[in-house]
């Protein structure tokens, strides 16, 4: 089943990082027991179990299952408390990746049932090299079912720039060659069925197809 | 730094599996967001930057640091989705684990901040084979800080059975050979301070040391 060949350590998702989204959700967070928006960037773990790559079929489970893709940052050199302004210095490539899982009830338990599906996590195995890519802010994640297209994302409507979540995520702990970090997912996470083919581009520069079966 | 040649995939940690705990935090939990208490095991990881092993130095960072001590299973054969009555049929061994980490301030976010710090989670490295336990219900352990004691635990004062957990975790993702499972730390977390030797014994069948450093 896990027939990637990329990522060899760690695999850290960040939520929340549609700004639009974000905004949103305000309103609930005003509310107890948050108070106030989170200050730090939410992050969940993708585990070995989950990782998976290009045109794997991905298991249907439970009565509901929902997408959503992101591009997917490989680390290349080991990082610990990087400045925004070398944080690109320790990226080797970009890719994408899917995360499939159940939907979420609320953002205040960590997730895991929902988010550690075996073989739940497909990611593009071969990384777009970072001096290829003329300007991150500019790329662009279109997900499309069926080949009718349902979401798109660009990094400009991040809430945190990649260059700040480099910064930030190795601030709280050392980053390895082979750790892959998902930037960014669009709020609206899609809802999928069996059957259905879900394919994902990073502005034409990157691919990645999956298609879900029954169990 | 990561000095760990035991776990080599998940290290998953269970979360309130301390019943005198779980029972104090009850009125906590009926209030908003939760209304009830977890109706599932409550997990989070333990990534690779914070393997570490027997007699290891631990970095301390912050300004406080809390230490926990646990069993941790070691996954000796592929599972998913296993009944408790098989259950212990994939477990290969039994081991300690000391996890460090920073105070938790809430339950209410996943806080991968205050538990993925490098090198905070050491482990035993020469597991006791099941075997040679006669009963992993009078399995105890007790955790001393510079020599003096500080906490005892019990397998018998958890809220849900080892059996239980490899059945419920197992339902949620695949256990695969050399993942770790951490199955109970004690609900009241020791405060330690740079110098302090912690050391931990289940049963006096194993043994785990480790020092704080600072940085």
């Amino acid at each position: 089943m896990n027939s990637n060949q990329l990522v060899n350590e760690k695999f850290v998702c960040v939520a929340l990082n549609d700004a639009k989204q974000l905004n949103e959700l305000n309103g609930t967070f005003s509310d107890k027991p948050y108070v106030k928006p989170p200050t730090q960037p939410v992050l969940y773990f993708k585990t070995r179990n989950t990782w998976s790559s290009d045109d794997a079929q991905v298991s249907y489970v439970g009565d509901s299952m929902v997408v959503g893709a992101s591009i997917a940052l490989v680390i290349g050199k080991t990082c610990c408390r990087v400045s925004e302004t070398d944080a690109l210095d320790y990226v080797s490539g970009l890719t994408l990746t899917h995360d499939f899982s159940l939907p979420e009830q609320s953002y205040y338990r960590p997730d895991i049932k929902g988010k550690c599906l075996d073989g739940s996590a497909p990611i593009a195995q071969n990384p777009v090299p970072l001096s290829d890519i003329a300007s991150l802010a500019d790329l662009t994640v279109t997900t499309s079912v069926n080949g009718e297209e349902k979401s798109v994302l660009s990094v400009s409507q991040f809430h945190r720039s990649i260059e700040q979540l480099i910064h930030l995520i190795s601030t709280i702990m050392t980053l390895n060659v082979g750790d892959v970090i998902a930037v960014g997912f669009p709020g609206d996470r899609i809802a999928v069925q069996v059957g259905d083919n879900v394919s994902s581009s990073m502005s034409g520069l990157q691919q990645l197809n999956n298609t879900l079966t029954g169990e």
